[in-house]
């Protein structure tokens, strides 16, 4: 099936896939059912085979699927038999531990460059990296060949430093800024913001009750959104 | 309506409406409309109608949402119109900036305390917190009547801190450990790994081809999953 019909809510699914067989295989399975899959994922059999047929036949009826095998057509899939180069603007706390984060590599991402614009920052060394001037953001990443950006950067920058990516040739960019950013509709564009995934859960939580000692949200400044340092 | 009738897909949109409110409060609109909400979420006009409309009535045909009076209502409904104390497990690079990170208080939440397994964590401050001893873990949040907490281990500890944290009485875990947590059904859990992001995008960018001087995976050991440090 081509990869504009594979529904969006199926490819989101299949790197979770991947991370679960891969725990699998570190265990020493070789096959594993759907059932198996599902229960480490909280996720149906029949929407993990489902999913799966999307792609083509694997495994055998009543031998569940080969790990191996199966990691290796994901891997073909989503594209990370071969390891991506990303860029990554912003390197405060957040981007500090991005830096020294080990669990990229692995599973087909490597941070290559990493740019601030703070005077203080740059040339200085954090873990392997050289942390560069922004201001050289457009010819580096043209010059390393770079499509994947990571944004650190607090929420007023990120949507300049967002387009500088899109124009040095990025096409798809991970932010951690809590801002949605404006881009072309080609780019591909994924957020993390601790924050929305809070909210999510306590729209469930305050209906239980919460703990009584809970303060008043700050008023003076009611939505105040801090950036990130 | 209900909140157990609340569709999670609708549920997953009310933080990103919270977040670009605020930011409209900022700019000084006192009015928005559900086109330009749209347009600053990528979100359609009619969605968003829809949306809200499941909450009740808010704003005049023909003049917007009043800004203020929907932040209010919004956060009513995400129970954020209070702060919310959380525990973090996990003093790593990725813990440390948690910790210093400034945006969580004025959107409803606080790390309240902090908790680390190593005796050279245990006992230091990082900003305002001192780190305490996860033998700790179940007395403090106890103490502290806590219901919500995150997990920045590695990936091999996050299970036992979890069903640790949900045995003194967290309802909520919001974790970074990349792996599914088995945890009771009435536990609200999320998740932030950024590979499965960075492998979503990739899912179509591959198919755009990769820069040349991509390598291969690292054979030797091609599922390892690093911890976080």
């Amino acid at each position: 099936m081509p990869t504009r019909d594979i529904p969006a809510v199926v490819v989101s699914r299949l790197p979770l896939y991947l991370r679960a067989l891969c725990y699998a295989q570190q265990e020493g399975l070789t096959t594993i059912s759907s059932q198996e899959l599902g229960r480490r994922l909280g996720i149906t059999a029949a929407q993990i085979r489902k999913d799966l047929s999307l792609f083509g036949e694997f495994g055998k009826q009543g031998t569940g699927y080969p790990v191996a095998a199966l990691i290796r057509q994901l891997r073909r899939i989503l594209h990370v038999d071969h390891v991506w180069d990303m860029a990554l603007v912003g390197v405060g706390a957040l981007g500090r531990a991005l830096l020294h984060y080990q669990g990229f590599a692995r599973r087909g991402f490597r941070i290559a460059l990493a740019f601030d614009m703070d005077p203080t920052k740059i040339g200085r060394r954090v873990g392997a990296f050289v942390v560069q001037d922004v201001a050289r953001l457009e010819a580096a990443l043209r010059s390393a060949d770079i499509r994947l950006g990571m944004i650190a950067t607090p929420a007023s920058a990120a949507q300049e430093i967002a387009e500088r990516m899109v124009q040095a040739g990025v096409r798809g960019i991970l932010s951690y800024a809590p801002i949605h950013l404006q881009l072309p509709p080609d780019i591909q564009v994924e957020y993390i913001d601790p924050v929305i995934h809070l909210q999510r859960m306590t729209f469930y939580l305050g209906a239980q009750g919460r703990p009584a000692s809970a303060d008043e949200l700050p008023g003076a400044q009611p939505c105040g959104h801090h950036d990130e340092g």
